[in-house]
């Protein structure tokens, strides 16, 4: 297996820590506090206004963009980074919709983030004229495509149980009834390898705070199909997707291809942790990161299946099926990750039931998945989650 | 006048430098990057993903819409941190048409700022139904206004010219009209006194980048008045304006009051960087800065005009009738503007012919404004902006 103590060394995380969270915030590394403070004392604070041009701040969306559309199969200049996913989402339906004019259908699934889903929910209503949100069964999908479907819009790796989609069939599937596909890489993105180009999805978006590590609410980043690109009409036309933003014209001129996916005025401080997080992928191969991934993610299946019984395996076996994770279903579920965190296991819990635990082999190896079995088992086989203190409900899950 | 000493201690701002470009991107405070650095060391590194609950994140779009609100007339709980301006635009202009539902036009005029208008027209253009964006000159406003008008929607200082609308007198008159109203105040928070919810307003909007000092690209701000709070439906109805983000529903129900305003996950790096920005504020009254501004402004004008006959002013000469900068026109302005900047004199430039200078009088003070005047005067008066190196084009004016 591939070695990652370089990676490993490149995170700020705390002695004694197993983090199997990174599938929802990537932890420090250790560029980042560094890339930021530079970016506020040297750029923010010297440059002053002339950073935007001096720091190369307006072009960063780009940029990250293109850094990004390296780790998911996407070419240069079909990326662009900024705003939230559930923005990104609402831009990448609307737009989609519009090329699909004669149709009125988006298929989904329940194992979508429910984020996209309200988010879809929402434009439909803005949209009115008979849309409608059509929301099947994962296994149900590939059968639901038919040639009623304006979109098919999916997140490929479900974020409970680490499902993974087939990008590439599903996809074919779907233009061969006449539908265009929105594939959320939340889950992916960092995580596996995805070949958006050579899948031919028609549009992608992802997140950047999780396998990306550029931390809590880092921005999103959008990827639109180059025979969309300058077609496509950006429903939320800002002025930085404009042709010409310091032109100040009174109309909107949509910008030249990934361009116009762009809305107000970068996040730069954001942007800058980013940019030092994806250092950290440089000279690593994604195939390298899958192979570890499923090792150590099989390895800790079959490990906490031989130790808790007590516990249920929610992901598929099939660690080519999955993403980098790998969840475990208990009715104290709750109380079982409170504990496991109070000793240093991280992990976190969606309900009902659900415990998830990611793999992510640029910081985690196989001596903490095993070290992370130990505590598992004890916590499991002598109810040590069986307190007040763990089942005292967080804001946040 | 009162003494901004102290305020002026808590900006980095370069030697040598006299920084009258706060209007566009505030200078960095001291704290700022104190507080990013400690966010992203102890909070995001040490506490990872138990940040969004013990180290408050998810609460902090209200926490800090709180503090915004104390400096623009409206109560808390009005007001919530997030996104761009653009997408809070795209936001408030959804909600309140759908608030006002059987009419059609939706009035603004030239001296808003552009992208608010192409927000507009792209929403427009989703809609369909025969909305229609209305567009006139700012002095034609209030004569436009009448029983057609759905929204009125304009920015409330002219980002050219300073020119500052009567919120209060085109709220009455709008409501009046039965028009609801929207408010931009990216020029208006932070630069003088705002009265949200004594002039009515329905929404209001702005940018934490300008006056607030929050950093380049800093997240955005909407209120939303208590009446209409419960019922705006959120057209970008993203997971975290849930009424239960962490229930994973597939329904979407909106949150309470201006919860549902939120859309994706919280930016914290920035907002680390807003909530030192906003410390600044404390103990310090809008009316004495306002005051001071206009000193220093009329100062500004008086001096100028008596020593530069080459530039026109481009600004209300009455102090109560402009923001908190002022602008003068000469066919020249970029290469002059360039010039000022190589001598350490920052303002900026907006096409055709305009020349910006923002008076914020928590770091900029009557010295200042004399010398920044000496200097205009010596360029101006001998071209010494008449050469190449100052006509050369940046990306960013």
């Amino acid at each position: 297996m591939t070695d990652f103590t370089r990676t490993k060394s490149l995170f700020a995380i705390p002695d004694g820590v197993i983090y199997l969270d990174g599938n929802s915030l990537g932890p420090l590394p250790v560029a980042a506090a560094e890339r930021v403070g530079r970016m506020l004392q040297e750029e923010w604070g010297k440059h002053l206004i002339k950073g935007w041009n001096v720091a190369g701040w307006m072009t960063q969306p780009r940029h990250l963009g293109d850094r990004i559309g390296r780790l998911i199969g996407a070419a240069d200049g079909t990326v662009v980074v900024g705003d939230t996913l559930s923005i990104k989402v609402y831009q990448a339906l609307a737009s989609a919709l519009e090329l699909n004019p004669s149709r009125r259908v988006i298929l989904s699934d329940t194992g979508n983030f429910p984020s996209d889903l309200y988010i879809a929910s929402g434009l439909l209503q803005s949209l009115g004229r008979g849309y409608e949100l059509k929301v099947v069964a994962p296994e149900e999908v590939e059968a639901a495509i038919d040639e009623t479907i304006a979109v098919l819009m999916l997140t490929e790796v479900d974020y409970r149980t680490g499902r993974l989609h087939d990008m590439r069939a599903l996809t074919r599937k779907a233009h061969a009834a006449g539908a265009l596909t929105i594939w959320d890489l939340a889950h992916s993105a960092g995580a596996l390898p995805v070949e958006l180009e050579s899948a031919k999805a028609d549009f992608a978006v992802g997140c950047t705070y999780k396998y990306l590590n550029a931390g809590p609410g880092a921005p999103a980043f959008i990827y639109v199909a180059p025979v969309h690109a300058d077609t496509a009409r950006p429903a939320l036309s800002g002025w930085m997707g404009h042709q010409a933003p310091f032109a100040f014209d009174l109309d909107y001129r949509a910008g030249p291809g990934i361009e116009r996916m762009r809305v107000g005025t970068p996040p730069i401080i954001a942007m800058a942790a980013l940019d030092a997080a994806l250092d950290v992928w440089d000279g690593v191969s994604m195939a390298d990161v899958r192979h570890a991934s499923i090792a150590l993610s099989d390895l800790f299946i079959r490990e906490v299946e031989a130790r808790c019984p007590e516990l249920t395996l929610a992901s598929p076996r099939d660690g080519t099926r999955r993403g980098s994770q790998v969840s475990f279903r208990h009715p104290e579920g709750y109380a079982i990750m409170q504990a496991l965190i109070a000793r240093d296991v991280i992990g976190d819990f969606r309900a009902p039931d659900m415990m998830r635990f990611g793999f992510t082999p640029l910081y985690i190896d196989e001596a903490e998945v095993r070290a992370a079995v130990d505590i598992i088992a004890d916590v499991v086989a002598h109810r040590r989650w069986d307190g007040p203190e763990y089942r005292k409900k967080a804001l946040v899950t």
